[in-house]
């Protein structure tokens, strides 16, 4: 099977890439602007939080998409989509962590990515208060801060009592459909496991700082750039569930180091 | 009962507190600069990491100390104690997360305080890193990158779902005698946790950003700035568990908004 990704031409890639940089950038002003002189915070009906912020980056993002691609489609946390049928569409999420931002824990972060035809071209996770970038495009390798990464895979004698596992919060795995049981199993079998925000698993995951993601239910933008930051930094990506509610898809997936992924991936089989 | 705290007059404790928090910028330069040009790791016989910006740092520390003080004791994690019987005791913990630091996670820190007879007369974990120093004196409050900073309790109606609990890990509940059913039981009872590494969780708490952390197995340098940072904040702390181990003591805490607290120990005192 031929990979659609492969039309593009090399030289777009990198040129989408640059622009999707300075979109970043400007995510990132909107951030630190907004915990130096404040924002507002409103309720959503599922009792989550969004703020001021969280709307005036999206909003920036897709003024900017607009202007250089106006025929690319937009998917965001916060507004309607824009030109649904186009192949090339960029996958927003303005603040994923909005609940960290507000109480300033700095693990939350801005994720974006751009999809051609249902494929990740591209991805970028900016942590502003990390001072921390994550970016991936499909041949062109994954970055920290500006520097290439490579996985290395794990050494086949770890213990699972020492692979550094990353999980999303309990409350993930119960919401939608309760499979806290799940977390419970993977949290005694690899019990040296930390809990993030999902958008810093995912960086720490496709930067090698950690050995393996387990993020359950999450919507589309909640994972947009973590397959493309995880393969092109030579790791494995695996889709582990995928269903609808209330006509949202909703993604739960394993991703980090193959061998990693292959035994939590084992784990939950025999689960 | 007289708290000794206080035949120390003011003046000396504000002095004392400028001295610690030269000492934690001395601290922070050397870690920025082994995360520039490099360290080396090594293993201890515990099977966790030592660094040589570990050992530089407290080497580093206990020459500030020394030349400052030179009556004052000294504990740290990784050199031998010094002036044991001083009333004045310094306790270190050049680099907490050592794990993390070692793989350029930024959760890690510096945490260092000040003892006179047993008791916590200040305290600072600095997180190069994140830009983020927490500091605390006896009677004079405590501040987020220099802002004071006043938990407010939680709200009354907040459902268990909601409370920001931060757990060590449950690596940490298993090691010296397992207890790692309690993780189970408070994940379960609190499933919007975060395991984050210990002096991370003690300043989200101390500054208000999380409600409660419940630390468990952890020596003294682990805890040794977490009690005066939270009390001074306006917050709770209690030590839940405390034993010996091969002559070394060791201690469980729970601590934040004081309400959280005592849901937390509630549950634990159920279990």
């Amino acid at each position: 099977m031929t990979d659609a990704r492969r039309d593009i031409a090399p030289a777009e890639i990198q040129a989408l890439q640059q622009r999707a940089m300075e979109l970043a950038d400007a995510a990132r002003e909107i951030v630190d602007q907004a915990l130096r002189t404040g924002f507002s915070i409103q309720y959503k009906p599922d009792g989550s939080y969004v703020t001021s912020a969280d709307v005036a980056v999206e909003s920036r993002l897709r003024a900017l998409i607009a202007q250089h691609w106006p025929d690319h489609g937009v998917i965001g946390e916060e507004l309607a989509p824009a030109n649904p049928e186009a192949p090339f569409q960029w996958v927003i999420d303005p603040i994923d962590g909005t609940e960290d931002f507000v109480h300033r824990v700095p693990t939350f972060g801005c994720i974006l990515a751009l999809y051609y035809r249902k494929l990740p071209l591209l991805g970028i996770i900016d942590h502003p208060s990390l001072d921390l970038r994550c970016d991936g495009a499909f041949g062109r390798g994954t970055r920290r801060n500006g520097e290439r990464v490579r996985l290395a895979d794990l050494p086949a004698d770890v213990t699972s009592e020492r692979v550094r596992v990353v999980l999303s919060a309990r409350a993930n795995f119960m919401r939608y459909r309760d499979e806290g049981a799940r977390f419970d199993t993977l949290a005694r079998a690899f019990p040296n496991h930390r809990v993030y925000r999902s958008c810093l698993g995912h960086t720490l995951v496709a930067t090698g700082a950690a050995d393996v993601m387990v993020d359950y239910h999450d919507t589309l933008w909640d994972l947009a750039a973590a397959r493309i930051l995880t393969e092109e930094a030579g790791g494995h990506y695996r889709t582990v569930r995928e269903f609808d509610v209330n006509g949202a898809r909703i993604y739960s997936a394993v991703f980090g180091k193959a061998s990693a992924v292959e035994r939590v991936c084992r784990l939950l089989e025999s689960g």
